[in-house]
């Protein structure tokens, strides 16, 4: 069992709660960040309230929505404890498991379907980090510095 | 003619030439921040150069990839005028310009193709951003806060 945030902007509303069902039924502690899909909104406030929610907790996992989930995966990044991958595929999404150590998955409802989304979603979470090489630039993710 | 910063590690340097070669042809401006592909180096290091290349340069426009694009953009987007996308197709290369005023196009050469990932380019550079309601989450992304 993972503790696992979702967030969305209006645009991935119905994704995350196709998301939220699968994972729930699958035995994860699942909180949902909003929005609720009630009204527009504005995509950076979601993906900065994930990135709250998930500091100082590694172990936890986020999933971001929004139309394209390309605004909510820039947002989510700003912050150094977030590594938030941007996936349209099973393939990228175990290979931001194994590479990156992502702990954010970033989707967008209207361009990925649900069921290849959820399959993004498990292999999300069923891939672990390969380490080696890799950690050495998850700790440079951790620690930005503007180079010239 | 557009200034364009390419930047890549090892894994990126083909299809960073690919591009430099089409970019060049159009009459871009072009500057090529490395890796050279001699050895293997750490992503973050080049987003890092790309963002500060970018600083302060509203027009400007990078080019950022590594095997799948997900590393690099992550650490692009650790800054906050870097509006970096991750991109696969044509469709996800225009609406980030149209939606999100993207600076950055990341791009993975080892799961898009170079005829794909060219006009992914193309895409971004005849994109432009569509304001309106757009640009108040524009101006959020420049100002990240966390919030509860």
């Amino acid at each position: 069992m993972t503790a696992i945030f979702l967030a969305s902007d209006h645009a991935g509303c119905q994704l995350k709660a196709d998301i939220a069902d699968f994972l729930t039924q699958a035995g994860h502690q699942v909180t949902d960040l909003g929005a609720d899909g009630s009204a527009s909104v504005d995509y950076p406030d979601f993906g900065y309230k994930l990135a709250s929610s998930l500091k100082g907790d590694v172990a936890a996992r986020g999933i971001a929505i929004c139309g394209s989930g390309i605004g909510i995966s820039i947002a989510a990044n700003r912050f150094s404890w977030i590594r938030a991958a941007l996936v349209h595929d099973v393939t990228n999404a175990r290979l931001c498991r194994e590479h990156n150590d992502a702990n954010v998955l970033a989707l967008g409802e209207r361009v990925t379907g649900a069921i290849q989304a959820i399959d993004c979603v498990q292999a999300f979470l069923d891939t672990p980090f390969a380490g080696g090489r890799h950690q050495r630039r998850i700790d440079k993710l951790s620690d930005p510095k503007l180079e010239s």
